[in-house]
């Protein structure tokens, strides 16, 4: 293990993540709040970076597994950072309420402990938010801090973060794919927020919006979310965004180097564009009665449809109180998630696409042993090795969503709650179903059920293996 | 596609089965009820089976698709005529309940639509027990059907019914090897009855829970199961026989030929005991406040991990009261299900055991992407393609599990119920929780959930590949 390469990425890291603690402490200024909050972590984390990174790595090869460890770090490590300004303003006392909730930002989950969020100071609240942007696309931040140790090998870090199967190569550098990616992130956000503004919002709203719906966290500054501005507009404008940041990011590039065309032959986006619209038009079909006019139904289906399957979990309505069919089919999107290559959770369609496409080469197998079946994804041939590598992440996905239920069954609540606060965790939603539905809260877990989720909610976001072999004792042997 | 034989096959399957027709016609003469609720469907199985098995098939090869298709069909036919029966004597007057009923029985779920058992006549009874005992070593009964047929490749149906991932051939001739599995399974079963004899039961209780407990089903002629006894005594023998069936049946050969050590050594039924003990312990410990003494509580415990893991299904106490993370217990218990080569369902231990150390295989493939890792099973180097197997094995269980839960979502029913019900029925366990809790009853569903349940109890019986086989378009191309 190359632990010198190790401190000295973090240490860089870390540096870049306290100029971003700068942002919240301008806003706490503007409004007249304290800044304190903020400026102590500051100062901290720069004191820890240069600690970190006070010489020269000795050897600057990173492999897979450095990668990996540094992901993993670099994420517990920024979360733990980040819930200070919580715990000093007092708005979220107890630190670990406070870690949960930036495990929650940080991750794009969204789940929350914060009974009313519209008691918190306005830079909290940005804060919160703008933890949803950074980690949305930590993966470009990453790398992009990354490419200044100029290492042949950061397409290792890239892939430990990158959600989905491929980190497709945009163009030949690293860096520059980083730069292009970030910069595509940059301004479909400005392009939301002015969006949201010619809907009657303020700058603020609209950004605090705009950096949940970028980063598919789904953190609103008010209680009733998405929900309280009551406007179509509003809805219609995030729902499209929330599908917009599902979507590969390489495909914008496509658009950008003017082959939309060839953005639209891409099977994943169309097949994630078939489940939208099939699960938008049953739910609406489900909630006709409920709501009595089928317009409102379908943007209330629409909207939530977006809002699970991107993983954002905006809410507009209590899906909680909808037939029971609808908010079955919610919570299969929660199994499904956002596609590859995006700052959406889950599963991921392609994976689902492999998952679907390996099943039938079984079956097919199965009934004539000797035939030969390869699994096809946007047209190229699968290795048996990245189909078992999908089969054995469903598999993890689903046995660690299973063992988080069962720890956090402990605190007795009903197997609904605790099933779906687990899969919402892990798949990195934000709301379930029960107590933690639209309008419930996940303040009601104990302590060491927040840390369970905090750990589910990270495993989800980073794919699950980096935290795994940080924690293996294997990785520290020598 | 070899129709002449699997027609030829399925008449030889119908006419052992008419013979068994006839045991619960002679039960109804004893207790002086009508027998023609037997007969007429006895008649209609013989004539049937001449029908299909009318000349020599022109060619004797059975192939893996033949052999899937037979079972398939075996089982969907022996079910819709083992439910004429129930309708004839009224004891279940629809169909599709009767079919569900039925379904239950030969694939040795459990779950029931009948409200009070109590009212039903006795042979009728006799009949739901009895179809327990016949499903339960389907594999025997078929394999020895077969035998007749002198074909060679008569392990290709073994292999399509066989539960678990692979057929140890005890001995070199497969006829010889299904005659020693049966007839450890007859003279077992018989034990059971004349040790639940020697607890006060009469001759025809305890053969009708011997049966329910031999093919791990779970119906019992008493609406509060073996409950109704209220003995410690039959409870542990009822415990320890459903672990019994719960092994695999060659571990039983090993020591009928004088290697017991040998059977001991098995890596699966090691992680069983463990399994078994440890739910035990921990359910015990978490319900010792509801019943107030330890050993109350050890006694319930016991009986009903071993009725859940062995996916039996018997009834001595409504777990849906119990604490949360007890119930949680039981709901991964009905994932894991039974060893593979017993009569027991679930996804089987040894299966479970792969899966676990294929994770391991691939975190350390994740670290060190270079390294060769390789799974392990009782001793031997699994072939990728097994681990491929039982990973997408997996894949299907979990997935058409939700599928079926969400089809059922349709009737309306909480979360709780609905997973449950789709769970307990693919893994033929029996009871959920929820409202098909133990005191609770699979009467609430429509009839098209009661179909899609009876096709979800068909496919976890028969290791999914059967019918999805059948049912599938290219199977019938020429």
């Amino acid at each position: 293990m190359n632990t010198s390469i190790i401190k000295n990425t973090l240490g860089i890291i870390l540096r870049m993540y306290a100029l971003l603690m700068l942002l919240p402490a301008i806003v706490a200024l503007i409004y007249r709040e304290s800044a304190i909050g903020f400026l102590i972590p500051f100062v901290l984390t720069l004191l820890l970076s240069f600690l970190l990174a006070n010489k020269k790595a000795d050897d600057g090869r990173i492999f897979a597994r450095e990668g990996l460890v540094i992901v993993a770090l670099a994420w517990i490590l920024i979360s733990a950072i980040g819930a200070l300004p919580f715990v000093i303003s007092g708005s979220i006392p107890h630190y670990i309420d406070a870690f949960f909730e930036t495990v929650s930002g940080f991750t794009t989950t969204g789940s929350s402990v914060v009974p009313n969020v519209e008691l918190m100071p306005r830079s909290d609240l940005f804060w919160r938010a703008f933890s949803h942007w950074i980690g949305g696309m930590g993966v470009l931040v990453f790398a992009f801090a990354i490419l200044s140790l100029s290492n042949e090998h950061s397409m290792h870090i890239m892939r430990a973060e990158v959600p989905g199967i491929t980190v497709g190569k945009l163009v030949p550098k690293t860096k520059s794919t980083a730069r292009i990616l970030y910069i595509i992130y940059l301004v479909l956000t400005l392009v939301q927020t002015a969006m949201l503004m010619l809907g009657g919002l303020n700058l603020y709203d609209a950004l605090l919006h705009s950096f949940a719906t970028a980063g598919t966290g789904g953190f609103s500054n008010y209680a009733s979310s998405v929900g309280h501005f009551d406007s179509v507009y509003v809805e219609m404008v995030c729902s499209v965004f929330m599908l917009i940041f599902s979507i590969n990011f390489s495909l914008f590039f496509l658009v950008l180097i003017g082959q939309p065309l060839q953005a639209l032959k891409n099977r994943e986006l169309r097949c994630f564009a078939i489940i939208v619209s099939s699960a938008t038009l049953a739910i609406a079909l489900g909630i006709w009665q409920t709501y009595g006019s089928f317009f409102t139904a379908l943007r209330h289906a629409f909207f939530n449809v977006s809002s699970v399957i991107s993983t954002t979990g905006f809410c507009t309505v209590d899906f909680n109180t909808w037939p029971e069919f609808t908010k079955w089919i919610l919570l299969l999107l929660m199994f499904c998630g956002a596609c590859a290559g995006s700052t959406g959770g889950g599963l991921k369609i392609s994976r689902l696409m492999v998952l679907a496409k390996a099943a039938v080469c079984e079956i097919r197998h199965v009934a004539h042993p000797r035939s030969v079946n390869r699994v096809r994804l946007e047209g190229k041939v699968l290795s048996n090795d990245s189909v078992h590598d999908v089969l054995a992440f469903f598999l993890m996905y689903i046995s660690l969503m299973l063992m988080f239920a069962f720890i956090i069954s402990f605190d007795g609540f009903d197997i609904e709650t605790t099933f779906t606060a687990a899969l919402t965790c892990i798949s990195n939603v934000g709301p379930g179903f029960g107590l933690v539905g639209p309008t419930g809260n996940f303040a009601i877990f104990s302590p060491l059920s927040k840390l369970a989720l905090s750990f589910a909610m990270l495993l989800g976001r980073l794919e699950i293996y980096p935290l795994i072999v940080l924690l293996s004792r294997n990785t520290w042997k020598h």
